[in-house]
């Protein structure tokens, strides 16, 4: 098992070529937002644009379209109900989000099926939330598990691994990802990452950050590593300390850390990181 | 009769279990919010999330959705048409909140009754505004009252107590309070707190804090504290003083304090007082 | 001709009383906003709510509320077409502002009239923007013309004085004044006020507020002064100048002063003033 | 060559002559913004309307209304669907920018169509994104080209101007500028400017800047610059380094530069480089 830290920080951030373009730091697509859930969704996209994302669409329910960009933007709108365009957009991702605030409706299963069937071998895929849910139900195939990321907490997993909260021992849950193929960050108060090569381990995080949106949040911060990073397992670990790092300075100022509060800080956090 | 001080926040404000996750802090459902009154819920929906709520879901007129959103990713959102999604939304709930912005209309006659009738004994209820000038018409049982808090302001006591402005002395205002069996917060520029056990007074606040909304900040202060915290009346108790505390603080650079920047300071002044 | 100077502030910001409730410090009603003009009374509801008036409704078409909630929780909204609770709550208010971003449409007509019509001769009434040039396309009667405001720019007072540019001179204005019997604030780059006992003039002023939306934002402050300070000509007074001295501050910094960046500032410039 | 520096913006960014109105500094139209990409053209907005813009009018679908407002209630509004408006508006317009997040659709070809035919001798034209792509399809006669400015990114330019990436010189570009008469901004790492008088390079600008909506922002700074001073085709030189001077400073602090948080710099920037 290995420690995260600051080093995986300073490894990963490396200084943006020059002679780039905003497609040089990769198209990310994030999809979820339902009817009920719509903020979920908003707070990925933001945590994926302040991470530094070239180009971030949001595939979400119609309603949400005006919040995202009252709030974003720089983000771009598809309505989940419009198959021709989300096919398109979906072609040309490099990373791809599904799950936050997805819910478990009709439409989200569709997208979720979508989503896996035409998942590229260039393709990243980052699986949250209700998204693990509706995955756990049902027998889908992943089509590059080399490339696929779930993020469950831990009743997630629960439903994902079939191992009951006790059981989730390091052995029983790297057993368990085993066979998933994919990469697990499993989110609790100590975030694990299980990969192919190792287990890593988040030495920080506080009780401060258990409140809504805080694994949105995470999972659009993963989103923009990948997307822009080339050496993917390091930016994921990465993304995760850094979110554990931001919640816990800002924690101790503040009783509770918003989500949102922990996105604004990461072009600024970056840049302290930062290889030169 | 007791004075509240900063003693009731540090008594209250107790650090965070390192073990938890956002369930720990309570699921909180908000209800009100009409067609003409959509500021008022999204306000107290900024108040609990503010306040460290872990989970807030807000029933609402839907064309207040988009609103909610664009300020408060971090709330869900349910159409208050929607029964079936209120029911359940209901029934996961630790604390129901009904009133700000809620009017008297057909539509939020029949949440009340639904709220009132549905109310466990595990659930905490807060009745504010509109919600409470409804109840004083009718002639409502209320489930669980020992876990009941209404927040009227004087007009509102008036028409729920039957106590005219004049009469409200601290005697029959008690007196009133115990036909009901709940907790009143009687709002005015020394707002007072009836319980069971006795009765609170708070020696701060501020005319600067006399503006549009400022209820319903409070209201959901209310509910986050009593969302998260096991000592029901002292969280009472803390949010009211801790209301008040920020408005008198800003009130000295401000000369009309905004609910909302009451909101904003939550985090960091409830840091302040954490018991160590 | 008297020239406003900081006394005029200082004279008018009292200390508020203790014993009050937001009704102490006035109920504005707000009227405008068509289709395209939305931003405008958004930008006179964000002034009166920082100028500390106690309630404000704004009335206005339908598309523009989840902007108005998005920035301004505080205000209340109601539809424009919505004429039984339009009635209802222009019975209520102490002052009305009737203008910015209105259009000349049918609807902004009607409401015009039914407002002229309906003003009581408790209620103070302000005419701004397009309300304006309706006003002065047809021979509407005032009801109430002594609690009566207009806020003209050079072109409408041409429109509404019959006096050309070039023939606006203090004694022309102030002949035409007392034709209308109202009060006009004429803004330009040094805004004049012609009342029945004088001619006001403000000495400050800079071309950085030169820019859309400065006016709506006047109309704000007017109306939220003239709703909670009991002397009206002198609230008038302190407000055109109050708008005037932040704008001349902010500019010093700032080679364009946005009008929101105006109303932000208003709760600390009235601190500053505020007479002890 | 010339390459632009800080004396570029000395020389443009004047003091406002004291005796002006909102009216002296500009009326822009703004087109842009389809069901997918409203947050394109609420960028270039809040970035024409922070540059200064007297009066800022945005046509785009009717879904962008409210978080245009959200975010800008300094903005104008009008559906890009209510063509007799839309003449309206066009006729006042000094100048118009044609193409942030247009999209390639009828409506966004209508939309170029008529503002192509309809360009007067007086009014300057700026086209992006979208628009360009559209333009380089069609053999469109431009009215007005010596008061035309093209803003492509290389990928457009390439479209427009037949050359591919590795054939785009100095003087090939001229070349092909020279057939459309017009200037262009051709935007890269290290942007250029095609005049018929010369060719200006920016010697500044970051990777950090490499993002989605950082061209829409900077199409809005040159409308507003071309809005409202006189010699435009210095106000273009110092637009574009102005955009580049501030993403690089943000660039010492932010590892990502959000193109909003440039536009929410230019007043502050503009003071400090106004000329005395």
């Amino acid at each position: 098992m290995k420690t995260l830290s600051v080093n995986n920080l300073k490894k990963v951030i490396t200084k943006r070529p020059e002679n780039s373009h905003k497609g040089t730091f990769g198209r990310a697509v994030l999809i979820g937002g339902n009817e009920q859930y719509g903020g979920a969704i908003i707070m990925s996209a933001q945590a994926a644009i302040y991470a530094g994302t070239g180009l971030v669409t949001v595939i979400t329910d119609r309603k949400n379209h005006a919040p995202l960009h009252a709030r974003l933007p720089e983000a771009m709108a598809v309505d989940w109900l419009d198959t021709e365009l989300i096919d398109r957009v979906l072609k040309s991702a490099d990373v791809i989000l599904i799950g936050p605030g997805l819910g478990l409706g009709l439409i989200s299963q569709h997208l979720l099926i979508h989503v896996l069937e035409s998942q590229t071998d260039k393709q990243w895929l980052i699986i949250d939330g209700s998204a693990i849910t509706l995955f756990a139900e049902k027998d889908y195939p992943l089509n590059n598990p080399e490339q696929t990321i779930f993020t469950p907490h831990q009743r997630e997993w629960e439903a994902l691994s079939g191992l009951p909260l006790k059981q989730q021992t390091d052995k029983a849950n790297q057993t368990a990802r085993e066979m998933l193929k994919a990469s697990v960050v499993l989110k609790s108060h100590c975030t694990k990452i299980y990969t192919s090569k190792t287990i890593y381990k988040t030495p920080i995080g506080t009780a401060a950050m258990a409140t809504g949106g805080m694994g949105d949040t995470l999972a659009g911060i993963i989103t923009g590593f990948i997307a822009q990073f080339p050496a993917k397992e390091e930016a994921l670990c990465a993304a995760v300390y850094l979110h554990s790092l931001i919640g816990e300075d800002l924690s101790k100022t503040q009783y509770v850390v918003l989500p949102t509060s922990i996105s604004e800080q990461l072009p600024i956090y970056m840049k302290q990181f930062e290889e030169k």
